[in-house]
């Protein structure tokens, strides 16, 4: 998945929180995608539909950035590009539950969050405080299957451990530290390289759980080359380039 | 105060400037508070009621955002939570200044400047050019005095001494580097930090000295293992984790 | 050139992307200007009238903030000082482009754009995908030739070599490495040193150069020191800050 990611290099549609937008492009083109934030009223549309795929994060929502979002997506279904909802602390803000129910009925490809976020979604948990899951990832499961029949839809649940899940099959993904917690945007970029997978590797399940491997390989990678949150950023982005799909056989 | 903050991990309602929203959240995590920023209109009243303390930056203003501004901390005061005024550039641009006032005027737990912000806020200066300060801050003690007593708020200079008051007594810390002045936001998130020590451990002058001490520590600490500004920048993330209560002692 | 920038410490207003603006300031920080990101509607023409140069950058255009940097234009041209136009991915999307040469047509003291983007606004190239250019920097000499002369602009061109031209010279500079188009903002603020050295330094086709051989060379620098892209960005900044006029005799 990884080496067809990056011998298409996909151009991924990104329209995320004002506070990630610097760290979701370097991930995407430390891992070899193409990032492109295109967030004007009179483009977002007509740009979801030449880009490879299209991710949207809810992490700082205002009516003006909803409106553009929305037409993002009206594009890339037109088009027929996937894309990836980020439904960021869901359960926590009323106003902002309902802009992120507006959204998840435009059809998402995949909707990654975390287990409280996902359990909310489900109908099956009241939601977290800020981005922290409060839950462990494997009590979500049962809602993240229900959340895909429901929506016809991939959800990615990460945590620990992430899980994937077509609403029928689920596949597993270990590994991950607490540094990830500490650096903004680990969890949000993560989405939009999964928005990356779908577009540039394959859309399937099998992508969504890659993406989350890779992530994972990363993440451990620069857990033991830091020595605190500063340097986990840098050695995190080191590591998305430096791996190779080789390194995944040992 | 640091263990309490710790313990605590405040949830930080931050309104800041475009330009530094990243490292302000990246700052709070690595000092063990919750950063989010809400700035949706139709949640930031309402968000700044749950979080533990509001920061209001006005370093790239405008008006929608402005009105947000407002509603967050209306928000706040409703719900009795500290909120800090982090008065950008006070002096330089009539237009601000008057956004600035009208600010001030909504009972800050605290205001943090520089110098020439904080003189000019009391009517004893002219301001500054951009966000430098031009003058030594023990210039601004008996204006940031006269400030804290008219506004009934906490006051903090900071520069290479910082100096916190209530009006009555002044409390000074020493520390920090040339290094800090050449990496955007360390002014700016030492004003979010600021909310996390009032809103997690204590609403005292002793916390807001406190929050001073603790960033000097880290901005000491990395500019011995820095080489230029932009190992300065991760060096002091991995400070501020690294820094625990105890080694206060030495 | 860089001598007289560090000792004049230009005041660089910049409206730029959502994206790249802490990296903007901060590579504007290490090389010893002094960035302002100025964006409010109330404020943005005044201070483009008291800042030393402007630097408009359309990565993320949006309505009003297309207002909002054709008013901070207008400050510039009355009073004087230089602006640069960074036109982000012209001829990828045709509503950005009618931005673009509505900018275009304000006068610009430089335009700084990679080939594909030069090619397209001279009308002889179809623009590329994204930020990335597709064709060779040589490729688009011409262009920007004709595009110098046409709106009596200096044009500046990067890539592998970068081409600096007022319509009838062309000046030189080698250097670069891949690296750099790994980490998102190298080219814009690329755009807003070139604004520094132009209001700082001096407004001449020789001082458009000089800020590519300064990035070169430290783009260089960074490069031996890096084993990835995480760690390129910081090792960019530390060599923006670290580089002597003086090394450039050896």
């Amino acid at each position: 998945m990884l080496h067809r990611l990056r011998a298409n290099r996909p151009l991924v549609h990104c329209i995320t929180n004002e506070v990630v937008q610097e760290f979701t492009a370097n991930v995407l083109l430390a891992a070899g995608a193409s990032p492109a934030m295109v967030v004007g009223e009179g483009e977002a549309e007509y740009f979801a539909g030449i880009a490879s795929a299209l991710s949207v994060n809810v992490g700082t929502p205002y009516e003006a950035r909803i409106e553009t979002m929305k037409k993002a997506i009206r594009g890339a279904l037109a088009a027929g590009k996937p894309w990836v909802l980020d439904p960021v602390a869901a359960g926590g803000i009323p106003w902002r539950d309902k802009v992120i129910f507006e959204l998840l009925e435009m059809q998402p490809t995949a909707v990654r969050g975390n287990a409280s976020e996902i359990r909310f979604l489900a109908g099956v948990g009241t939601g977290g405080k800020g981005v922290d899951s409060l839950d462990d990832s494997s009590s979500a499961i049962e809602a993240a299957k229900t959340l895909a029949r429901k929506y016809k839809t991939f959800v990615v649940v990460t945590g620990l451990k992430d899980y994937a899940t077509d609403g029928e099959r689920v596949l597993c993904a270990v590994g991950g530290s607490e540094m990830m917690t500490l650096v903004v945007g680990t969890g949000c970029s993560l989405s939009a390289l999964l928005a990356a997978f779908l577009g540039g590797a394959e859309r399937s399940l099998e992508a969504c759980i890659a993406c989350c491997d890779y992530v994972n390989y990363a993440n451990d990678t620069a857990s033991t080359r830091s020595s605190g949150p500063g340097s986990f950023h840098f050695q995190y982005l080191d590591a998305l380039y430096q791996i190779r799909p080789e390194d995944f056989r040992k």
